[in-house]
């Protein structure tokens, strides 16, 4: 690892631009920006996936090793991540900083607590709670509804019984109420600090942020409890672009990290503006598959935040093809060149539908040991046919190196692209039910959309209470474009079923429902936390 | 305020024994304690309290204005406080870093998310709740009995509702459950840290934690859910010393900040420890009045640290000396020496105390505006009477200035003092009731004990299973000598009621608990939180 600073001076940082965390992570300061500001932007990279296996396909593995080849071949570039969260550290899936030779370093410390921004916002969440019980305990001036607060309490940690509760029980502990927890990457607060342009748009934001409804129906916000300064005391240092590096000394901003169903799914804006104006490429990434993740990157993060992605990566994979192909999970390891022919339906739609953003997109093949030459072959042919460019990365193996090629290919795309040519899928002032059927229908290719009663009271309000010019996000499984995670492939005909839609008013959009979403995950029965060890030289295992 | 490095360098530490948390923060690295474990020890000068009134009477304030006043008159002193919890910053209390010419700084920073120490308890501590609900999810290997899992959850929040709630409802969410939260300094992850003296003595502790008993009845340690090495990893950073500066630019560690009641109140063994040995001398403070956080500093922090007091700082005002008089809090700036003469008793037997411990004395009188000539020459005619020294200190106005006196005579004592003298108040292997028995004739002056059915059990409990060789940790109101808060001065002939015991058996004592415990604090009806400001320059207002 290089000393941060040496890092940072890499994208023509100087030392007193940066707080530093220890000797490898850094905050950049807040005057950072004035100095920046009137810079041109390099160019903004997606890297999405088609609808993964389980297992996950590498998307972030891909960022990384990109950031990594294009630095190889001499272009400045820089990566744009979302921050892990200690529950799934702790739960499923164990670190989330890349792995083999793409990494970024040092992993364990952005798996745990890195420089405090979850806490922060898990603070902010919790007090900003505290303050609505502590607002009814003293006499519910604003007369709020108990049966109705809709802000819940966050946490950091997957913790299943904390899902739904039932608090204030006891004497004198204040109103008895049904309540729940968050993972704090679920908390409105989270999306809010990835959206928000700096400090006066976070406080607007956090100020606006729907909490409650009186006993007439009234929304009320966070701003009502004299609670908006103190979260922003809180979040003072969280605002703050992260810096790590990967494993071969590149910079890489690591900032925010909303879920991918109830949020949005991708990094702050910030980082993600701080890191344009600093390299010449900038290669971020979205949560979950493109029908989602780069949906909502799109039609959500680039919206508000007026970003214009240059080129979009899809990462396919041989396993992930012939899952998508109708193969079981315990026969992906076999050699089956026809179920990539049938699965690969599945990648094409994605392309297709990064066409139909107009941004200039190229399939990276990630690269398993198990792969054959034939299946890879086949692969190769069926992206030839559609004309698009698909490149082996094979960054697990080799770092940067393995990914040369696909870091030329990228940027020959991202330098030949103009900004004219983007556009996102619907415009601002398109009614809310009419841009979700324009999702469902144009991205996931669905025949249409029926609401459940919950759903269409929650637009029936909506419509009251005059909220239409947000972009909706969509909380939909991952794995299939219907709303149903067994429908592989490129599914025809189905209908999408909103459960409900719940605004967010201070991230500024509304959530739709599709199927059941977990905002507070539960352990599994053999928890990565078990894996984890601590030896007596202070390093840590199992967690990366 | 100077740059964190050069603080350091006053103490002789390198900057490569540092590690930044910005500018003006750093943790010791671990490397430090084997390079100055052999030197001998400074002095160690406790700052404790006459029992207080509610608004505090300037225990911190004296110990960080001596501090400053030692450093003045050309001693090498630091001081080692207890790092301030977010719940009281955003309830009650306001900041808890000193006032006026007496503070440590940042002390924004200090007062909110600091180092991230108390995050990382709280998430250990949560992750652990988590195991054990999700063992029991997952099959129940261990038996345990879901009505007497005795590990909470925590929050760094003062957040009502959660004191007791039921868990687990709706579908699938684990089994339903009564369970609460503890605010975070009244986690026993944080008195473990507190009373670790490194990294295999906290994992050995983390380890022996008693979680929950089975359905015979045995205890069930944190240990059998494959937790601790998780646990190390989070709080692999917790455990190393933070040093910051007073106004005046001398050395403080601010480590650890376990609660007064439920835990012993004092700031990590460690970071007393290492600044024993970089300083000649280090001023300490515990929570509460003598009677708690003094007898507790004694007979848990020294005794389990092998820490050796050469002087005590017993903290009197005026005002506390009226108010132990009887004089109502609305009255007491008007002058009334007589009170302070009916008040005296109180401070007198804490003065002998402090002697009964072997302890060398002194009363510092926080001088506020509103004392008067004539109720000064009051309080030092009765503590010449007493053949103890009073000195004025008047940190607040006038910084280290106003506590050179103070410092002058503190040094002589402490150089004075020969560590043969000290004594704890009982043996280690005196049986559970005798000690308690011993705090409360000869500590509080009580007539005796009377235990309530729950503490009868939980004492039989404790003997069937062979708990015996631990110190207690009285949890008792602060106010008074009794257990009743308005009983003030020097009651007599009082029977102390013990409620329940717990075994805090990572901690390595039991805590005997008297009326009742809050072990989650409410917000008022005006919480500090509203008062704090961000203003657009970045700077917090309000807090500290």
């Amino acid at each position: 690892m290089k000393p941060i600073t040496e890092v940072a001076a890499q994208l023509g940082l100087e030392p007193d631009q940066l707080e530093l965390y220890g000797k490898w992570k850094a905050k950049l300061t807040e005057d950072v920006w004035a100095s920046v500001s009137q810079r041109p932007d390099g160019k903004l990279i997606l890297v999405t996936a088609m609808n993964p296996t389980p297992a996950g396909e590498g998307k972030t593995l891909t960022t990384i090793g990109l950031t990594q080849g294009l630095n190889r071949i001499g272009r400045k570039a820089a990566a744009a991540l979302r921050e892990p969260s200690l529950g799934p550290c702790m739960g499923m899936k164990g670190g989330a900083t890349g792995s083999g030779k793409a990494q970024i370093v040092p992993a364990e410390d952005i798996n745990l607590h890195f420089t405090g921004d979850i806490h922060a916002i898990t603070s902010a969440h919790n007090l900003l709670a505290a303050l609505i019980d502590n607002h009814i305990h003293q006499g519910n001036a604003l007369r709020l509804d108990p049966a109705r607060i809709v802000w819940k309490r966050a946490l950091d940690m997957n913790d299943r019984p904390l899902r739904q509760i039932v608090i204030g029980i006891g004497d004198n502990n204040g109103t008895v109420r049904e309540d729940g927890f968050l993972i704090t990457t679920a908390s409105e607060v989270m999306a809010v600090l990835c959206l928000a342009e700096d400090m006066a748009d976070l406080r607007m934001r956090l100020g606006r942020i729907v909490v409650a409804y009186d006993m007439d129906k009234r929304p009320v916000t966070a701003g009502e409890f004299q609670a908006v300064d103190a979260m922003c005391a809180l979040l003072k240092d969280a605002i703050h672009p992260n810096l790590v590096q990967t494993l071969e000394g590149d910079p890489v901003f690591v900032h925010g990290g909303p879920f991918a169903n109830i949020a949005h799914g991708c990094s702050s804006i910030r980082a993600t503006r701080h890191a344009l104006k600093l390299a010449d490429y900038v290669v971020t990434e979205a949560g979950f598959g493109a029908d989602l993740g780069a949906e909502k990157f799109i039609n959500i993060k680039c919206r508000l935040g007026g970003l214009n992605p240059s080129a979009a990566v899809i990462v396919a994979t041989v396993r992930a093809l012939k899952y998508n192909g109708g193969v079981p999970k315990q026969e992906l390891l076999t050699e089956n060149a026809e179920a990539i022919r049938s699965g690969f339906g599945n990648l094409r739609r994605h392309v297709e539908n990064m066409r139909g953003f107009g941004v200039p997109v190229i399939v990276a093949i990630n690269r398993f040991a198990a792969d054959t030459e034939a299946e890879l072959a086949q692969v190769a042919d069926l992206c030839a046919e559609l004309g698009v460019k698909a490149i082996l990365s094979d960054a697990w193996e080799r770092g940067g190196e393995g990914c040369r090629e696909l870091a030329q290919e990228v940027a020959a795309l991202a330098d030949g692209s103009t900004e004219d040519t983007f556009q996102l899928l619907y415009p601002d002032n398109m009614p809310l039910a009419e841009k979700i059927e324009t999702v469902v229908t144009r991205i996931y290719r669905g025949a249409g959309v029926k609401y459940r009663p919950a759903a269409k009271r929650a637009l029936q309000e909506l419509e009251r209470l005059g909220v239409r010019d947000l972009p909706v996000c969509m909380a939909k499984t991952p794995y299939s474009f219907t709303d149903r995670p067994a429908v592989l492939g490129a599914p025809e005909q189905f209908t999408i079923e909103v459960q409900d839609i719940r605004w967010s008013a201070g991230a500024g959009f509304a959530v739709v429902l599709t199927g059941q979403v977990v905002t507070m995950p539960g352990l599994p029965a053999e928890p990565a936390a078990w894996r984890i060890r601590l030896d007596e030289a202070g390093h840590i295992e199992g967690l990366s």
